[in-house]
């Protein structure tokens, strides 16, 4: 047992470094960006709030919580890559990768297998909990840019058309939210936040 | 629905703000101290590690995930109480039942209600649940003042006999995982860290 729970204090300690990850998107108060470790404990408890979203109330709810927990710890070596930047997404599944062996791996083999399965399930998004967690974790930084007055998108110049795209996937993951977040992006064209898409 | 979602993204607007609740724990790395949200999140992670450590195997461990999400909401209203000050612990609880009525009354009843009744489980420590997740919550912050060099216990004045006063639920909650902190706290009081108990 002493070394088993010197490995799990060991991968502990670790997390503690997710939270000086820093993202691109802002705290709604805009008193500064918001770090990984913060945002993944907020949609945890949004897929807590929002579950009954999930199409045909199949989902396992505390696989997705699960997911959502861990879905960002390979940032701990890899860093956050901003989701509209395609130069820095090059090498981005490679170092990922490289971060989830290093990491995982500091855990007793049983838990890390466990956990490394739980990352590559959210990854893979094919599971209607991996749809919804990956739902989740791109409602949070619409919600965040909205409310923080589309600081991020109009410092890197997003287009409603380039959230659109992004966030394609919430349809069918979860179509009653996708109603309400597309009013919230019409919204946020007609009070400048958010580029007008060109016709 | 349209009133049900915005009772829910409302709830989850205000969320945001336990990002900007500072507490006395550093971070490991001492660039600054912890928030609630980021340490919400870093316990909810030790659930899943450290589950086995229950006694007897018993524990849904869901219900302890999400109720460590759920545990320091209340401190969007009511602050932070350092767990060592008496006077500020004058009070807490009114202003915590305060701010749980408020915040959970902002969702739809059915899911504040849901909230409230894990909220005030955690509060109460007598499930098996409860007290696994109020050990966890007293655990990470010994972890992360042990190495952060202590700079909170050392800036408080705190001596071992206040930690293990403080943590004695943790040798029912989780005893091997106690027999494992009792060691730390012995090697912190070595160091230098943590003050020696007047004998």
């Amino acid at each position: 047992m002493n070394e088993r729970v010197e490995r799990q204090i060991r991968f502990i300690r670790e997390l503690d470094r997710l939270k000086t990850v820093q993202r691109q998107t802002w705290l709604m108060d805009t008193s500064r960006k918001e770090n990984s470790a913060e945002h993944s404990w907020h949609i945890a408890v949004m897929a807590m709030v929002l579950a009954e979203y999930a199409p045909a109330g199949t989902v396992d709810i505390a696989r997705v919580i699960q997911m959502l927990l861990l879905h960002d710890i390979v940032e701990i070596d890899a860093g956050d890559t901003f989701c509209y930047d395609k130069s820095a997404a090059s090498g981005q599944h490679e170092r990922e990768d490289r971060a989830a062996l290093r990491l995982f791996g500091l855990l007793p083999e049983d838990i890390g297998l466990k956990f490394k399965a739980l990352w590559n399930e959210f990854e893979s998004r094919e599971t209607p909990e991996a749809l919804l967690a990956n739902a989740l974790d791109r409602l949070q930084p619409i919600l965040n840019n909205y409310y923080s007055n589309g600081k991020s998108w109009q410092a890197n110049g997003i287009s409603r058309r380039q959230v659109r795209a992004r966030n394609r996937a919430m349809a069918d993951a979860a179509p009653e939210l996708w109603g309400y977040i597309e009013n919230l992006l019409d919204r946020a064209v007609d009070r400048g936040l958010l580029r007008r898409s060109a016709t």
